[in-house]
């Protein structure tokens, strides 16, 4: 297979926007992309979302979006794998331009889920856990990770306050993000006293929603400019057990390990060459989870690398460098494009305040479900 | 890319199967699969659904299915083009196993309907229109190929009884599918006294939903078995205007053209080398509509072939053998997955009463919305 890199990114303000449709989201990210990338067309498009039969009332956004983004009538598909459906939808989209059956392809996320209540918003966020045997028992989504956290602290001792660092350093992020939906720094004492949602999962522990849709223009490395390269050096997907008491263990992150693995070997690199890590942060616990999977803390030990900084822009493995799920917003299905167009940012240089020194190498996790489909990718800079 | 061909097919009967779930249809099909192809896991997994997350609150089904049938921890994802899933699904597992990214992949079409009322079903059908400019203006999804029916009647000339051939066909070759959830033939008399549904559409213009699951297991064609080998020859998609009246002509598939055309260059044939075709018969329309898109009809005349006796079994290109969407029943996001399952049947023989004479090159193309997105593959058999 052929070598990919990226040409072009795009991204929508996460926000309430009550004025932009899910087609216009979609679109203003894909003009985006295209524009920063110099092109006007490509030959496919490759739909992150999760919810917009439920949450839209639309399915086949494939059509939708490469007609109003002018792109039709190329081939275009949505990929479906719940909050990871974006790197789902942008693994495809490499893979058809590796594979060489595709010469260009737009990878975009996108997902509307502020139109609709919050009864319905939970509910549907619902449909990525068991819907016989976890669901049907009455547990929520956020439910399921407060047991997950639960878990984890009981199991190596943390305190519920051990987390503060996660979510102070990505609202500190964000604040340097446009895009970002929340924009304030928040302290510890916030934290402690935040209104509770699901104990032990308080409100700032838990990535708010959102609409918006980040894009990416994926070419063969031959057509890249040559100045400087990003180019996709690693990609893998696995799958755990859909229900969290299928699993033999409900505090690591098995499809993390494998997927974060495969792409090191990938990639040639090990945890420690990787520069800036945009990891899956819905809740606070995930970024732990995540961190200890990829192999940056022994098992455990994740929230120690937060205590102690290393998780911030300057630190050993700086984190959710734009704000991430925390404080940039989650709109589900849009996520992991989002993680991937920051990486590029940070790899481009354009972080500002946030900007990681000298980042080079990058990694980006997007979750589905409670840890049921991991998606790693690694992207790296050349400069000639 | 390296050639690929179809070791093992499977798939359950459509009907309303009260008993079992989304997950033991999708389970019965990829276990059948995998026996038939004499293996017992695979590297990957591609599902083709649509209205999971309408219809049974379950999203995320990569991961329900591989860990339900004992695959994970493999890649699995979800690919949504409403009733072109399935097809897009295969397209999917096709390029990575084309590719090199994979050496085995499965793909499994699924939908569960029936447990939805009819009005829930009819809404979460109309995810297939555009929600903002045609649903929002109360049109139904059959509603919308009432229109292009009664456009094309207008345009040509012809009466609703010119299109019963399509039905009566369809549900004369179900009488032999073990699988086929309508197993009884239709008369002239009973299409012409047919229940109104949309007019001109009436119930027996019409294919029924149902539940069931078919699934294909791909390898390179250097593991499938020496004494006969079905490849994958063409594979194609295209897409074209979500809502209708935003085509230029709301009677030509122009995805179906371009998708066909480019199936038919791959597979360095012509349509007159096509000795089999499984086309999306939603509605007795869309059969005609795909014939004179992929060029067994001059523009119009799609109709005369059926009242020629052409597309049955014996004729000139017989479609719909195993009994079609109309009378096989059409479980959305499945029926993309079973028709080339049928298609397969067909190569490999096992027809029995509508078998094909000599049939070695087959096509099957699945139609997602009203024309809107359109998958067209061509499989050959090679005997050595």
């Amino acid at each position: 297979m052929r070598q990919v890199g990226i040409l072009g990114i795009g991204q929508t303000k996460i926000d309430e926007h009550w004025d932009r449709s899910l087609r216009d989201l979609g679109v203003d990210a894909i003009r985006a992309a295209m524009e920063d990338g110099g092109r006007i067309t490509c030959d496919g498009l490759f739909v992150g979302n999760m919810l917009s039969g439920i949450s839209n009332h639309q399915d086949l956004l494939g059509s939708l979006l490469s007609d109003w983004s002018d792109m039709q009538p190329v081939e275009a598909v949505k990929v479906e794998a719940a909050c990871a459906s974006g790197g789902a939808a942008f693994r495809s989209a490499l893979m058809a331009v590796a594979s060489g059956e595709l010469d260009s392809a737009m990878v975009v996320g996108v997902e509307k889920m502020t139109d609709s209540g919050s009864a319905q918003i939970t509910a549907a966020l619902a449909t990525a856990a068991d819907a016989d045997n976890e669901v049907d028992q009455g547990v929520s989504f956020v439910g399921l990770n407060a047991l997950i956290m639960q878990r984890y602290m009981h199991e190596y001792g943390w305190k519920h306050t051990d987390f503060a660092p996660f979510s102070i350093n990505s609202h500190a992020n964000a604040v340097h993000n446009p895009c970002a939906r929340l924009r304030n720094r928040i302290t510890l004492e916030q934290y402690q006293k935040a209104v509770m949602v699901s104990a032990p999962i308080n409100i700032l522990d838990a990535s708010p929603i959102g609409d918006g849709a980040a894009a990416i223009l994926l070419v063969p490395i031959e057509d890249l400019p040559d100045r400087s390269k990003i180019i996709v050096c690693g990609s893998a997907s696995f799958t755990d057990s859909l229900a969290i008491h299928d699993r033999s263990d409900a505090i690591t992150l098995r499809a993390a390990y494998r997927s974060a693995k495969s792409a090191y070997q990938q990639a040639k690199v090990q945890a420690n060459n990787i520069d800036v890590f945009e990891l899956h942060d819905a809740f606070s616990i995930m970024a732990a989870l995540s961190l200890e999977a990829c192999g940056f803390a022994e098992q455990g030990q994740g929230p120690r690398l937060a205590l102690d900084g290393e998780i911030e822009p300057d630190g050993r493995i700086p984190i959710c460098t734009r704000g991430g799920l925390k404080a940039r917003g989650h709109p589900v299905g849009a996520t992991g494009v989002y993680q991937l167009v920051e990486l590029v940012q940070q790899l481009r240089g354009e972080c500002g305040a946030t900007q990681v020194e000298d980042a080079m190498t990058g990694m980006a996790q997007n979750i589905g479900g409670s840890g049921s489909t991991i998606v790693t990718h690694i992207l790296k800079k050349t400069v000639i």
